[in-house]
């Protein structure tokens, strides 16, 4: 790192632009989970696509490796530095216009800076919908959304970032922009860069501006809760649903008896939703864009709870009457993790297998685990629609955190990996690579698919200063 | 071409795998619309993917071309040789089984040489879908379908082929298979190379294998046909449509009077839908997967006019009593083309622009072209949900073809696509790039989204042997 550099990069931003200020870099240097702490040598900010293409120029002559950063609350530390203090952190989060929002079109193209929270109330004001939506929405950037593909709730009627971007502004490495913007549905010249840069994590251009596609606002919702005899029956359920009410399925959660028992432990005022327990529990959204649709909600939610019970693919259920109780049936989902937590030290994996093999696997994989590691319980919930289950291992009662999760955890960890990779599931569905399943990726990915991705990326990178480190 | 090279073909095929005799190598060399003429030094029929990868490790190491081919029903000439003949056909026609198909996981996974149409024949015996259709459905393959991101006329409610392949098997350029037939919703373990291979025309990959969504099968239909003042009014009554009946919108198809009037000039047994003629005319599907909703499309449809009447997006309109009128209505649509060619010469083109501007589009390029050109007539209709029109200009009455077609109707085709691409457009909304717009394509395209292309063709084909002088 040679003091030219800064200076030119100093130079070339302003005063705004660049900070090597100890005080300031610092919260920048932690991942959002608090699992590493980098050293950069200074932040940039640039304030628009040209001050990054112009950055980037730079950083290719000084040979100065990059990490790109939006609102640093990835959950695997693919935004946060290394701990040699040669990279610059490149940081989005000034570039934070909306550079137009086409309530016609129903599009708004935003810089990669625009924090989700703000584009979900822009969309609102137009009375439209970004329909993604997550935890961390008050400090995600659009740009490391679409840099991560993230998920979230609603991924099962609208699809993650992926679907919903429709054109796409990026610098590469060699500081040309590629505009990508114009959202086109069809358009068949060549290979689909657009893709080629979602979810690579920052490791083959920077993210600068994205189109994004919007939904109409809602006029009503109808949810409900069944208790179903076993995750087979779920699927069912979910398949049922999609077929009598197409295009209205909005949310599809499942939960097991263990993870309701533990939310009704941990929050005091909660009750069942249903009287007797159950295997396993649906919680089913259904919604509307127009109000003629809306009011028949009910109505459909019934008939489908009905033809799922004559079928015997639930036992019992409830259709929530109000928002408030429909606020409720969601805050029983919401709360499982921290219930879970709660009663103990736990490992956490974000997988998914394909959807139809949900059932089959959680009820193979859940066993084998509980005997393997006795004392362990290991429980399953989430997006049973996606095949995306949050699948936790509880441990045996009286283990200390620390020590259990770097034994046994971390054992426990890679035979998770292991099973999922042998069901032809993925070690990541929604929370990407980054740094922390790196070396998990290069030990259990097709040889074929690690080798065409490192060629894409010495295509795109061949310096390799973009993310160094990350992925792949 | 070496004589070893051929031997050695020939002895990992076998008899039925490798033929060289010029008769049964005739039907192979000429594109489907006769634009192209080729030779080859043999045409490759492997048997599996095992034999595929075989024959490309050693068309690697003899350094031969490759041009990959399925039905041989491409619009744009990519799938046809060149005419210096060192090049060898590898045909993917013999590996046609369907290696499964899920019916509750409503996936299908076949080898690229499977016939649209057996796949159509497939899915209904499952009582399922697959809901991707085109002209040549007799004859176009998987591969082809999926290494052209094939289109057609469901696009709008399902997606063209990108949207349909949840998994992908390819062999790569050094012989490796890249296996992710896998379908999973939700996976972010780095880029996703199922999209890089997705409509690259063979030129990064040969597709041996695809695992595709299926969909219910159409328990109803209601189709419906309304004259409406303008373009922009009926771009409005397609989002009322959307709005009002989420998830039913199959088919959304625009014609001028003009086109209608060719067709009933060309149809003897064909009567005008509407009393009165109206500048633009539309033509709605809504389709129903369960016979319920099915039961009320015909009230979900008398709402949608009801309401565009009310908001004085359309002027007259009427809804299809049967299925044969329904079948009449579609037949008109599905003339249009002979009908406007039996007037005379046309230059046709496949382009798109951002939805939204679709209208305004047509209103400025249709005047232009006829002030420019004194006495063609330019005619737009198709998919404008897609913002995908066929836009043909049609020679002066008494003009000569060939003569035409080279002369004048070159310059027009030169300045359709400039215009296009003004408008941020594409100069190929469905039918890829081929050989036919390589050129227009390094024209016009912008120079960072050519030099990304170009370096991920380097990359994944360093030699440059999988349809060299394709596409890029």
């Amino acid at each position: 790192m040679s003091d030219t550099f800064l200076a030119e990069a100093a130079r070339l931003l302003g005063p705004k632009g660049l900070t090597t200020d100890p005080a300031d870099m610092a919260a920048w240097l932690t991942d959002w989970r608090g699992r590493y702490t980098g050293r950069a040598c200074a932040i940039a900010s640039p304030a628009d696509t040209e001050e990054v293409a112009a950055l980037v120029r730079l950083c290719d002559r000084h040979s100065v490796p990059i990490v790109p950063q939006g609102g640093n609350s990835g959950m695997s530390g693919g935004a946060t530095p290394f701990e040699h203090g040669g990279e610059i952190i490149l940081s989005l989060r000034r570039m934070n216009r909306i550079r137009g929002l086409d309530p016609a079109g129903r599009t708004v193209t935003c810089e990669a800076g625009v924090i989700l929270q703000v584009l979900h109330e822009a969309a609102e004001k137009a009375d439209l919908r970004f329909p993604l939506t997550l935890g961390g929405k008050g400090s995600a950037t659009i740009g490391g959304l679409v840099s991560t593909n993230a998920g979230g709730t609603q991924v099962l009627r609208h699809g993650s970032m992926r679907a919903l971007v429709l054109g796409l502004e990026a610098v590469m490495a060699d500081g040309s922009v590629l505009d990508l913007l114009t959202p086109l549905k069809k358009d068949n010249r060549g290979f689909d860069l657009k893709q080629v840069l979602i979810g690579s994590e920052g490791t083959l251009g920077i993210v600068t501006a994205a189109t994004l596609k919007l939904v109409p606002q809602i006029a009503g919702r109808t949810v409900m809760w069944a208790g179903t005899p076993s995750l087979h029956d779920a699927r069912s359920l979910l398949l049922l649903a999609e077929d009598l009410a197409p295009g209205l399925v909005e949310g599809f959660e499942v939960l097991p008896q263990h993870s309701l028992e533990a939310v009704l432990d941990y929050l005091p005022d909660a009750r069942a939703p249903l009287a007797e327990s159950h295997p396993w529990h649906a919680l089913i959204e259904l919604v509307a864009a127009d109000e003629t649709t809306a009011a028949r909600l009910p109505e459909i939610a019934e008939h489908l709870l009905a033809t799922a019970f004559e079928r015997g693919l639930i036992n019992d259920a409830t259709i929530a009457a109000s928002e408030d109780q429909a606020e409720r049936l969601w805050l029983i989902r919401e709360t499982i993790s921290p219930a879970e937590r709660a009663i103990g030290p736990a490992m956490q994996h974000d997988i998914s297998v394909p959807v139809e093999k949900m059932p089959a696997f959680v009820e193979a994989a859940v066993p084998r685990l509980e005997v393997d590691w006795p004392g362990t319980r290991a429980v399953c919930f989430g997006h049973l629609g996606d095949g995306n289950v949050h699948f936790h291992v509880i441990a045996p009662a009286g283990r200390e955190r620390a020590e259990w999760e770097a034994g046994e955890g971390k054992a426990i960890s890679a035979q998770v990996h292991d099973m999922v990779t042998a069901w032809g599931g993925s070690i990541s569905a929604e929370h990407g690579i980054g740094r922390l399943k790196r070396d998990d990726l290069a030990r259990l990915a097709d040889p074929a698919m690690l080798a065409t991705m490192r060629a894409i990326k010495q295509a795109l990178d061949p310096k390799g200063l973009l993310n160094p480190g990350k992925l792949v």
